[in-house]
Protein backbone atom coordinates (compact mmCIF):
# COMPACT_ATOMS: atom_id res chain seq x y z
CA UNK A 1 0.00 0.00 0.00
CA UNK A 2 1.81 2.66 -0.94
CA UNK A 3 -0.48 5.65 -1.30
CA UNK A 4 -4.32 6.47 -0.37
CA UNK A 5 -6.42 6.70 -3.52
CA UNK A 6 -8.18 9.97 -4.07
CA UNK A 7 -11.75 10.27 -5.49
CA UNK A 8 -13.36 12.64 -7.34
CA UNK A 9 -17.10 13.39 -7.39
CA UNK A 10 -18.35 16.68 -8.89
CA UNK A 11 -16.62 19.40 -7.33
CA UNK A 12 -15.23 17.44 -4.20
CA UNK A 13 -12.49 14.85 -3.36
CA UNK A 14 -13.38 11.91 -1.26
CA UNK A 15 -11.08 10.34 0.61
CA UNK A 16 -11.45 7.24 2.78
CA UNK A 17 -8.83 6.45 5.48
CA UNK A 18 -8.53 2.72 6.05
CA UNK A 19 -5.34 2.31 6.93
CA UNK A 20 -2.68 2.86 9.56
CA UNK A 21 -0.87 6.34 8.60
CA UNK A 22 2.86 6.94 8.94
CA UNK A 23 5.27 9.49 8.13
CA UNK A 24 5.62 8.66 4.81
CA UNK A 25 2.18 7.74 3.74
CA UNK A 26 0.84 10.95 5.51
CA UNK A 27 3.69 12.68 3.54
CA UNK A 28 2.38 10.97 0.16
CA UNK A 29 -1.29 11.96 0.34
CA UNK A 30 -0.66 15.76 1.02
CA UNK A 31 1.67 15.79 -1.75
CA UNK A 32 -1.51 13.86 -3.74
CA UNK A 33 -4.33 15.80 -2.63
CA UNK A 34 -2.98 19.15 -2.87
CA UNK A 35 -1.69 18.43 -6.91
CA UNK A 36 -5.27 17.03 -7.10
CA UNK A 37 -7.24 19.82 -6.03
CA UNK A 38 -5.00 22.56 -8.16
CA UNK A 39 -5.29 20.04 -10.91
CA UNK A 40 -9.19 19.36 -10.62
CA UNK A 41 -10.41 22.88 -9.34
CA UNK A 42 -12.26 21.05 -6.05
CA UNK A 43 -13.61 23.36 -4.04
CA UNK A 44 -13.93 20.42 -1.32
CA UNK A 45 -12.03 17.58 0.20
CA UNK A 46 -14.06 14.94 2.43
CA UNK A 47 -12.13 13.15 4.72
CA UNK A 48 -14.11 9.63 5.77
CA UNK A 49 -12.57 7.87 9.05
CA UNK A 50 -15.03 5.98 8.95
CA UNK A 51 -12.34 3.00 9.60
CA UNK A 52 -10.18 4.39 12.04
CA UNK A 53 -10.84 2.96 15.77
CA UNK A 54 -8.19 5.47 17.04
CA UNK A 55 -7.14 9.16 16.03
CA UNK A 56 -4.07 9.81 17.78
CA UNK A 57 -2.45 13.14 17.95
CA UNK A 58 -0.35 12.59 14.86
CA UNK A 59 -3.72 11.96 12.70
CA UNK A 60 -5.01 14.98 14.59
CA UNK A 61 -2.32 16.76 13.28
CA UNK A 62 -2.16 15.68 9.79
CA UNK A 63 -6.09 16.31 9.77
CA UNK A 64 -5.16 19.99 10.66
CA UNK A 65 -2.54 20.27 8.06
CA UNK A 66 -4.45 19.24 4.80
CA UNK A 67 -7.07 21.26 6.19
CA UNK A 68 -4.85 24.01 5.93
CA UNK A 69 -3.48 23.39 3.14
CA UNK A 70 -6.79 22.69 1.35
CA UNK A 71 -7.91 26.12 2.81
CA UNK A 72 -4.84 28.09 0.65
CA UNK A 73 -6.04 26.30 -2.12
CA UNK A 74 -9.43 27.84 -1.88
CA UNK A 75 -10.92 24.49 -0.91
CA UNK A 76 -13.21 23.18 2.17
CA UNK A 77 -12.04 20.21 4.39
CA UNK A 78 -14.42 18.12 6.02
CA UNK A 79 -14.21 15.09 8.10
CA UNK A 80 -16.89 12.67 7.71
CA UNK A 81 -17.94 9.45 9.30
CA UNK A 82 -16.03 9.81 12.79
CA UNK A 83 -16.72 6.84 15.47
CA UNK A 84 -18.53 7.75 18.70
CA UNK A 85 -15.63 6.08 20.70
CA UNK A 86 -13.03 8.45 18.53
CA UNK A 87 -14.87 11.23 19.03
CA UNK A 88 -14.85 11.00 23.11
CA UNK A 89 -11.35 10.01 23.06
CA UNK A 90 -10.26 12.76 21.17
CA UNK A 91 -12.15 15.13 23.97
CA UNK A 92 -10.50 13.29 26.66
CA UNK A 93 -6.66 13.93 24.77
CA UNK A 94 -7.37 17.60 24.59
CA UNK A 95 -7.68 17.52 20.39
CA UNK A 96 -10.18 19.65 19.40
CA UNK A 97 -8.79 19.17 15.40
CA UNK A 98 -8.99 23.24 15.23
CA UNK A 99 -9.59 24.10 11.52
CA UNK A 100 -11.34 20.96 10.72
CA UNK A 101 -15.14 21.18 9.62
CA UNK A 102 -16.81 17.65 10.69
CA UNK A 103 -20.18 15.74 9.85
CA UNK A 104 -21.79 12.69 10.09
CA UNK A 105 -21.73 11.21 6.75
CA UNK A 106 -20.50 11.85 3.59
CA UNK A 107 -23.77 13.28 2.16
CA UNK A 108 -24.55 15.72 4.90
CA UNK A 109 -20.50 17.03 4.32
CA UNK A 110 -21.18 17.33 0.58
CA UNK A 111 -24.22 19.43 1.58
CA UNK A 112 -21.53 21.73 3.60
CA UNK A 113 -19.33 21.90 0.90
CA UNK A 114 -22.41 22.85 -1.60
CA UNK A 115 -23.57 25.28 0.75
CA UNK A 116 -20.76 27.03 1.81
CA UNK A 117 -19.06 27.03 -2.10
CA UNK A 118 -22.35 28.92 -3.31
CA UNK A 119 -22.42 31.19 -0.12
CA UNK A 120 -19.03 32.47 -0.78
CA UNK A 121 -20.48 33.66 -4.00
CA UNK A 122 -16.49 34.14 -5.84
CA UNK A 123 -15.41 36.21 -2.56
CA UNK A 124 -13.07 34.64 -0.66
CA UNK A 125 -14.02 34.31 3.59
CA UNK A 126 -11.47 33.91 6.12
CA UNK B 1 -8.66 -3.13 10.17
CA UNK B 2 -11.89 -5.39 10.98
CA UNK B 3 -14.38 -4.05 7.69
CA UNK B 4 -13.90 -2.34 4.42
CA UNK B 5 -16.21 1.37 5.03
CA UNK B 6 -19.35 1.67 2.96
CA UNK B 7 -20.32 5.13 1.84
CA UNK B 8 -23.70 6.06 1.37
CA UNK B 9 -23.83 8.98 -1.95
CA UNK B 10 -27.62 8.91 -3.28
CA UNK B 11 -28.88 6.25 -4.39
CA UNK B 12 -25.10 4.90 -4.54
CA UNK B 13 -22.74 3.16 -2.19
CA UNK B 14 -19.08 2.98 -2.78
CA UNK B 15 -16.73 0.67 -1.33
CA UNK B 16 -13.17 1.65 -1.49
CA UNK B 17 -10.96 -1.26 -1.53
CA UNK B 18 -7.43 -0.15 -0.41
CA UNK B 19 -6.33 -3.28 1.93
CA UNK B 20 -5.52 -6.94 1.15
CA UNK B 21 -8.47 -8.99 0.96
CA UNK B 22 -8.88 -12.26 3.02
CA UNK B 23 -11.35 -14.73 3.47
CA UNK B 24 -12.85 -13.46 6.86
CA UNK B 25 -12.41 -10.00 5.58
CA UNK B 26 -14.43 -11.04 2.01
CA UNK B 27 -17.43 -12.57 4.10
CA UNK B 28 -17.64 -9.06 6.44
CA UNK B 29 -17.88 -6.90 3.32
CA UNK B 30 -20.34 -9.42 1.46
CA UNK B 31 -22.76 -9.23 4.58
CA UNK B 32 -22.21 -5.42 5.01
CA UNK B 33 -22.89 -4.54 1.65
CA UNK B 34 -26.04 -6.74 1.50
CA UNK B 35 -27.82 -5.72 4.55
CA UNK B 36 -26.45 -1.87 3.31
CA UNK B 37 -28.63 -2.56 0.11
CA UNK B 38 -31.31 -3.92 1.40
CA UNK B 39 -31.17 -0.71 3.89
CA UNK B 40 -30.51 1.90 2.36
CA UNK B 41 -32.88 0.71 -0.70
CA UNK B 42 -29.42 1.31 -3.01
CA UNK B 43 -29.78 1.06 -6.51
CA UNK B 44 -26.31 0.55 -7.57
CA UNK B 45 -22.88 -0.11 -5.98
CA UNK B 46 -19.55 1.10 -6.80
CA UNK B 47 -16.53 -0.86 -5.96
CA UNK B 48 -13.06 1.72 -6.14
CA UNK B 49 -10.01 -0.73 -6.57
CA UNK B 50 -8.09 1.88 -7.93
CA UNK B 51 -5.62 1.37 -5.03
CA UNK B 52 -5.21 -2.40 -5.94
CA UNK B 53 -1.69 -3.30 -7.78
CA UNK B 54 -3.14 -6.90 -8.38
CA UNK B 55 -6.52 -8.57 -9.12
CA UNK B 56 -5.82 -12.28 -8.16
CA UNK B 57 -8.39 -14.90 -8.88
CA UNK B 58 -9.93 -14.90 -5.65
CA UNK B 59 -10.46 -10.89 -5.85
CA UNK B 60 -11.90 -11.43 -9.38
CA UNK B 61 -14.43 -14.14 -7.59
CA UNK B 62 -15.41 -12.24 -4.49
CA UNK B 63 -16.32 -8.83 -7.03
CA UNK B 64 -18.01 -11.24 -8.92
CA UNK B 65 -20.21 -12.98 -6.26
CA UNK B 66 -20.56 -9.08 -4.82
CA UNK B 67 -22.25 -8.41 -8.37
CA UNK B 68 -24.52 -11.04 -8.14
CA UNK B 69 -25.71 -10.85 -5.12
CA UNK B 70 -26.53 -6.67 -5.67
CA UNK B 71 -28.28 -7.87 -8.51
CA UNK B 72 -30.58 -9.62 -6.86
CA UNK B 73 -30.86 -7.45 -4.33
CA UNK B 74 -31.86 -4.78 -7.12
CA UNK B 75 -28.83 -3.14 -7.44
CA UNK B 76 -26.37 -2.82 -10.07
CA UNK B 77 -22.37 -3.49 -9.26
CA UNK B 78 -20.06 -1.23 -11.63
CA UNK B 79 -15.92 -1.62 -11.11
CA UNK B 80 -13.94 1.44 -10.88
CA UNK B 81 -10.71 2.77 -11.41
CA UNK B 82 -8.87 -0.38 -12.26
CA UNK B 83 -5.14 0.31 -13.12
CA UNK B 84 -3.98 -0.62 -16.65
CA UNK B 85 -1.39 -2.90 -15.43
CA UNK B 86 -4.17 -4.54 -13.69
CA UNK B 87 -6.49 -5.18 -16.38
CA UNK B 88 -3.43 -6.54 -18.72
CA UNK B 89 -2.94 -9.09 -15.85
CA UNK B 90 -6.41 -9.85 -15.98
CA UNK B 91 -6.80 -10.50 -19.79
CA UNK B 92 -3.24 -12.43 -19.35
CA UNK B 93 -4.39 -14.65 -16.56
CA UNK B 94 -8.27 -15.16 -18.62
CA UNK B 95 -9.92 -13.69 -15.44
CA UNK B 96 -12.52 -11.73 -17.47
CA UNK B 97 -15.15 -10.66 -14.42
CA UNK B 98 -18.00 -12.29 -15.68
CA UNK B 99 -21.22 -10.11 -15.00
CA UNK B 100 -19.05 -7.04 -13.59
CA UNK B 101 -19.80 -3.70 -15.31
CA UNK B 102 -16.75 -1.35 -15.34
CA UNK B 103 -16.37 2.37 -15.53
CA UNK B 104 -12.64 4.55 -15.96
CA UNK B 105 -14.07 6.56 -12.48
CA UNK B 106 -16.47 6.95 -9.81
CA UNK B 107 -18.11 9.89 -11.69
CA UNK B 108 -18.79 7.86 -14.97
CA UNK B 109 -19.50 4.42 -12.59
CA UNK B 110 -22.08 7.13 -11.08
CA UNK B 111 -24.03 7.70 -14.44
CA UNK B 112 -24.20 4.28 -15.12
CA UNK B 113 -26.04 3.42 -12.50
CA UNK B 114 -28.04 6.64 -12.77
CA UNK B 115 -28.81 5.99 -16.59
CA UNK B 116 -29.68 2.56 -16.25
CA UNK B 117 -31.91 2.65 -13.05
CA UNK B 118 -33.72 5.95 -15.17
CA UNK B 119 -33.91 3.32 -18.12
CA UNK B 120 -35.32 0.35 -16.35
CA UNK B 121 -38.40 2.71 -14.53
CA UNK B 122 -39.79 0.52 -12.49
CA UNK B 123 -39.54 -2.41 -14.21
CA UNK B 124 -36.60 -5.23 -13.55
CA UNK B 125 -34.65 -6.33 -16.45
CA UNK B 126 -32.67 -9.69 -16.45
Amino acid sequence: MERIPILKMGQCLLVSIQVDMHDRLAMTLQNDLTARIAETNASGVLIDISALEIVDSFIGRMLANIAAMARVLDARTVLVGMRPAVAITLVELGLSLPGVRTALNVEKGMEIIATETMGSDGRHQA
